[in-house]
């Protein structure tokens, strides 16, 4: 069978494309896309068998932007389900160009992502007070633009994966303030594929995750409760809630439920009971996959 | 009594300015802030009486970084409490330097907020196509730029309030394209104050709205649907559930729920029954505060 073909959100080696050779082996054939929106058309056009996207970081909470993809608004993603997670646990190097006999103190210019600054400040604040920082869109643009400086005074944080794509000296390791930054990815597949992966469900010991997105009328005192109740009542495990404007009317939300179940033989049906049930306490739901926990 | 003081994130001219002015009256005495914790620590350190500060857009979602310093992870403003709501609708115009007499076609250059060009496309995209863009760091700024320019080429979409506040001409109003586009502030206040207003909690006609933080144990199978129930189990309609990480462990979240009651006699102590109850099912709750709803 020809490699499978995976987008993820470009540039290469940025933190997307090193969780999507994590799950998928450098024999994918891995495609950047310039943004989400792309990796989510390649799947839903057949272009790609799978999409990888981040989700949600331990410290930063959701990526909104792909919650909004998720929800779907404009329906023009119908084809998408989530069949996979991946966690990727993001360590920050500190590089300079290759073969450059740099020391710290001969560094006069420091180039990153905006959010990477915030994450290794420790770091930066012993070793670097005062230097001057350029912002940049990535962390491996950062990488890359060391890679290609003609002077020996700069130096870049990102990550070891995007230090050896772009041929750069790692100076050091692990730089980052709290050792158990993690970024959670979702893979998604297109329902009617027949090359990409579908689970089966027979009993594991591992457990199961499903996503469910739902409205409920903002009106209707109770209907959250209600809905979450569903889900309990089948033997379904709440493990995150998150919510974005439905953007039909204002203050009327979209909820992302994520619920976790090991499955036995009882239970194989929650999920169809739970999307049976639901429709009677909500405007609109909407099934978005199932796949297996690897928390 | 001497007016009250209320924080904002400034620059003046802001919509933050703007629902202070909506909320609070002229006579108000506004002290525009550099961040929004700057706001909460005016009101935690007794220099204002209060502080508003926006939570939601009705398009775009959660204001995560008051989340955050509502989560008060540190325990560093450990008396604010919300004791009132505004909700503020975003008009945007298009503003000139006064006595200019522009035409759309004369001009050239235009300022505003990112965030205000996707807000703004469809008159963008009649009037000015092709034209050269300035993202500033607010819309009161783009105001302020136009209303100091020296050319009559320059426009900037900014709300009225912005364009009286620098004394630009405003040639066309209400040009976003959604007209319920409105953002939730919330006011804050001093528990300890005696000068800022207490809500009194006889039963009205209103709705009463609480909003209350807590945690969870992750690896706790059924305690977030065990935490919600306890609102429902003593008649609290759920009206928003919001997430962040709790900073603490990866995947642990801080749950912002808000509940609403219409007050009567039987459920006066709702609240204090629901923060009774919450210890049992949860790592820890705070409560936040209550205040009349005026959605």
């Amino acid at each position: 069978m020809e490699p499978f073909k995976v987008s993820f959100l470009g540039p290469k080696a940025s933190f997307s494309h090193q969780a999507a050779v994590e799950a998928f082996g450098a024999s994918a054939q891995l495609t950047p896309c310039l943004s989400f929106a792309d990796t989510f058309a390649a799947v839903q056009q057949g272009q790609s068998d799978y999409a990888i996207i981040p989700v949600e970081n331990s410290s930063n909470g959701s990526v909104v932007q792909n919650l909004d993809l998720l929800a779907d608004r404009n329906e023009i993603y119908g084809d998408v389900e989530v069949c996979a997670e991946h966690y990727l646990t993001v360590h920050h190097c500190f590089m300079v160009r290759k073969g450059v006999s740099s020391t710290y103190s001969s560094i006069t210019k420091l180039y990153t992502h905006p959010q990477a600054w915030g994450q290794c400040e420790a770091f930066l604040s012993k070793n670097f007070k005062g230097v001057e920082r350029q912002d940049v869109s990535s962390t491996s643009k950062a990488a890359e633009i060391v890679s290609k400086e003609t002077t020996e005074c700069s130096g870049a944080i990102a990550s070891r994966f995007a230090a050896e794509y772009h041929g750069v000296d790692v100076l050091e390791e692990n730089i980052e303030d709290r050792a158990d930054n993690t970024t959670r990815f979702l893979i998604l597949r297109n329902v009617h594929s027949e090359r990409s992966a579908r689970l089966t469900f027979e009993p594991t010991s591992t457990a199961l995750k499903t996503l469910i997105l739902f409205t409920v009328d903002h009106d209707s005192p109770g209907a959250l409760a209600d809905a979450l109740s569903v889900f309990k009542d089948h033997g379904l495990n709440l493990t995150s809630i998150n919510t974005r404007p439905s953007q039909r009317r204002a203050w009327q939300y979209v909820f992302f439920v994520e619920c976790a179940r090991v499955p036995t033989p009882q239970n194989q049906e929650a999920v169809t009971r739970v999307l049976q049930s639901l429709p009677q306490v909500t405007e609109s739901c909407k099934y978005l996959g199932t796949w297996k926990d690897e928390f």
